[in-house]
């Protein structure tokens, strides 16, 4: 609460501002991501109204919007699926509990300093994650869209609803591309802000032509009467389902500090400050654990709502109050209004909302610097759609670490000559570089661990086996060597007593101070080396270029 | 075949003596691990005749003695055990049933080229999983030792059999630490391989001194009686038992590789050979094959037998050939004397041959060299004494990972500067190294990938904080960097998207010939970098020093 004691007067024109347009933001979306979610539109709005001060009391980030979010909504919806039926009280209960069990796990990586675990999380992953669980949402809302009460068919189409539906598309898809280009002339955040009000528009338009062409009547079905006033504070917790709920609350937990730290990182970096990892994650937990027991469901940062936060000038964490406030104030007077938003025009602001999140630049990038890690990305969103939401993401990561791991197995070694004139030593494959008779430079470009130990081990046999008996120096340069590990310490202690039977001899060079640090204490080293240690490669180079002359 | 091909005179000698002596080794160790699998004592003979003949065929190495293992024949003693009850017919089934689905796990590996997947097993996993195992067959061994028959307690002690037990295993020690300094003496081989040949004479001493002292009457059992005559061959597999046999054999399959290939890469070494993994999985394939249709159960390289093999001067896979002939005479004359081969002594064997495989030298070497590798071999060991034989080696491979992913996020960072007077650039903690004003040189001493790219870019921007507006460039020495996957070229590129935001430059340097492949189609390199891509550090330097000067 660092920002509330240094207030100053100045930053509040800023905070009111973005406050209002960001509850006009949180209005519609609140209540669409409760539908994702299989709950009751008005717990998208409770969701919006204690997490929102719970973290501008713990969290870190100035400008964070926190509240529903289409990804976890999906996710709460998916797990909650399975251990009851929407609608029921059961599933309410079941999704406060999913959101208190989230905060504790979020709680709890904050006060064991896990944040760090968000590493395993590689951008192809969380690009294909995002992507396929757009796809998914998209897919999920076809059935409200197209006015479809029951099963799946053409002839279960009901036609206002699809108009009005496919009219709200338009609408969204004209002011998320066309309006910010008419916008252009006016200055400043106006033409960044105003296309994000596109949504609450549609749907309070699409309200109105409801009622006034009494559209209900000819089947399209609106969000339905929203209860007054604010929720209740607390809740029962089912003891017997903790347990199925572990598993959730784990992954839910993570990808609400995924999203949160990944929106709360990107404008931290346009406003120069820098977001304390596990103060985040205590900020995201109290959130969790106030929206649990003020009838909300899961919440995290949202990317989309803080960066219009910030856009719109906010400052600290008094915009977010601000717009809980007035979402507050709408709850408590007359809402009638919200009761008629019509379903076919809320999907469309889910629809083309993750339309949005379909991420086709990252996996572009992807395909031209890697095609593993497109590959990776590939197969998450492919998991997320075939196997499951939260499955996905685990085959991402298994993938991203096999990769990892396959990789340093197979490091690059290159044979590394001396540039003419200079002290520089380059790759003989790829410059034309002086090299000793005699002497084989090989720089090994990995970690020597155990698990490429072999192959190096292989590599370095094979050149010894071409230069045939001539060869009698081998430098090992270890500049790219971060780390030898105790099964390469004992494979190099090998491959020396098996030189010095041939009368050969092996020199290291270049070793980092780390790893240095470690072999200084071996007895390879200390005792066994048959050839020197040198700082430089150049050093060796000219030793063995003297001794060659002699 | 080759070696058959090439066969000259010279050879056979070597190859007689050796067969002959690794013959009277294999007769105690087959039916001890035999016993050791929870098997009758004659299918170890068995296990020693089919396979050499099979390995000869395919394998690689020219003097690995193929046949039962300690440490396999524990693995099968613990899967079957589960199934079916040691001394029923069904065990037997089993046990060659196990063998068979080895030996095709092992084909298939070596039709695939699976060979590399014996780098997962790091030097410290093995030698943990070596030492525990060790212990698990000699506490299992205590009860024949002692003479116990039903249960582990002090009353069950029979004094006969303990006192024989004892005796044994002082002898066998003996032959083992005293008897190679008596040799001494002798020149060449018989100093090494003499001692090798205490188990036989132990066991046939035991059984002398039981049937001439009639101890059978006073409790010391005895092997009993060995049917006469070779193995039937060919047997029906049990259709239902294929699936839980999946698993363990998998791990059998596996274990019974790494122990062939570390004895065969240790032969090879000495005798200058090259081994060929996947000729290697082919031949023990065709091993355990051959194995389950002649009678016998999982058999693999053994190091002991192997190293006496070599030492008695076996040249070609002819001594093993030799060692089965004379096993398979013995097994066709009359072989009373086998079967008063009293179990206290067998026990000695195993409990004197498995305490060689504790392996605290590795233990040590670990400790001094890297505190983690000795943790993960200390709990490889806990693990298949307190868990299981599998699972041990479970819990090892997936800690050494474990402990690679987690350095890995961790990389070392280092500000260097020059060397005075050289193009050598150093650590600016370890060394006393001229740095410039307003420019930083970092270099990261690893990978750069997706679990490391949040470290290495909080440690850039701590840097450029600390450096305050006077920082100016960042010059990024990629020396040791043989990856940016595309999480790291993202980040990067927008750590440069920040840094042109305040007037700040971004330079690379010494970029590897591998990652430039990749980083010169990026918008990064192409168009977006505020600073440049230096060839070296030296040329960095010299170009922000004149800068700097201007």
């Amino acid at each position: 609460m660092i920002w509330l004691r240094q207030y100053r007067k100045e930053l509040l024109v800023g905070d009111v501002v973005a406050g209002i347009i960001v509850a006009f933001m949180m209005i519609p979306q609140g209540m669409a991501y409760a539908l994702v979610a299989g709950l009751p539109p008005v717990t998208g709005l409770y969701a919006s109204l204690l997490p929102a001060l719970a973290y501008a009391l713990f969290g870190s980030s100035m400008v964070q919007s926190v509240g529903p979010m289409a990804i976890t909504s999906l996710m709460v919806g998916t797990s909650i699926g399975a251990m009851a039926t929407a609608g029921t009280p059961l599933y309410e209960l079941l999704s406060q509990q999913l959101a208190l069990a989230a905060g504790l796990v979020l709680f709890l990586c904050g006060v064991l300093r896990l944040g760090f675990l968000s590493n395993f999380f590689s951008r192809p992953v969380m690009s294909g994650f995002t992507s396929g669980a757009a796809i998914v949402i998209a897919l999920g809302q076809c059935k409200p869209l197209l006015g479809m009460a029951h099963g799946f068919s053409l002839g279960a189409i009901n036609v206002p609803s699809t108009a009005l539906g496919f009219a709200s598309v338009a609408l969204l898809l004209l002011a998320r591309y066309a309006l910010p280009a008419v916008l252009k002339p006016f200055k400043g955040w106006v033409a960044e802000v105003l296309p994000k009000m596109a949504p609450i528009a549609v749907v309070v338009g699409a309200a109105l032509v409801v009622s006034l062409m009494g559209l209900e009547g000819a089947g399209v079905k609106t969000v339905g009467a929203i209860p007054a006033g604010l929720p209740a504070v607390g809740f029962v917790p089912s003891a017997e389902y903790w347990r199925p709920l572990l598993v959730p609350a784990l992954a839910i937990g993570f990808m609400v500090f995924l999203a949160s730290q990944s929106a709360a990182q990107s404008l931290a970096l346009k406003r120069d400050e820098r977001i304390d990892t596990n103060r985040e994650l205590l900020g995201l937990g109290a959130a969790n654990l106030a929206s649990a027991l003020s009838g909300g469901f899961v919440v995290t940062g949202s990317i989309s709502r803080s960066a219009v936060n910030y856009s719109a000038g906010a400052n600290t964490p008094l915009a977010s109050l601000i717009s809980a406030l007035l979402i507050a104030i709408i709850l408590c007077v007359p809402n009638a209004w919200l009761s008629l938003l019509p379903m076919p025009a809320m999907a469309a602001t889910i629809i083309v909302a993750v339309m949005g999140m379909v991420d086709l630049t990252t996996l572009a990038q992807c395909w031209c610097h890697d095609r593993s890690d497109a590959a990776t990305l590939l197969a998450t969103a492919a998991g997320v759609l075939l196997i499951g939401v939260e499955e996905g993401v685990v085959v991402g990561v298994v993938l991203s670490f096999a990769s990892l791991v396959w990789r340093s197995s197979r490091p690059h070694i290159a044979i590394i000559g001396r540039m003419p004139g200079t002290e520089h030593f380059r790759n003989v494959e790829r410059y034309a570089v002086e090299t000793l008779p005699g002497v084989v430079m090989l720089r090994v470009d990995s970690a020597m661990v155990f698990n490429n130990t072999d192959s190096v081990i292989e590599r370095v046999e094979q050149e010894l086996h071409a230069g045939g008996p001539a060869l009698k120096h081998l430098v090992l340069v270890l500049s790219a060597v971060n780390m030898v590990d105790t099964t390469a310490l004992l494979a190099l202690t090998e491959l020396n007593k098996q030189m010095r039977a041939h009368q050969r001899f092996l020199h290291l060079c270049e070793v980092r101070g780390p790893v240095m640090d470690r072999l200084k204490h071996s007895k390879l080293v200390t005792q066994e080396l048959t050839g020197q240690v040198f700082l430089s490669a150049a050093q060796a180079f000219e030793y063995l270029s003297a001794k060659s002359s002699d």
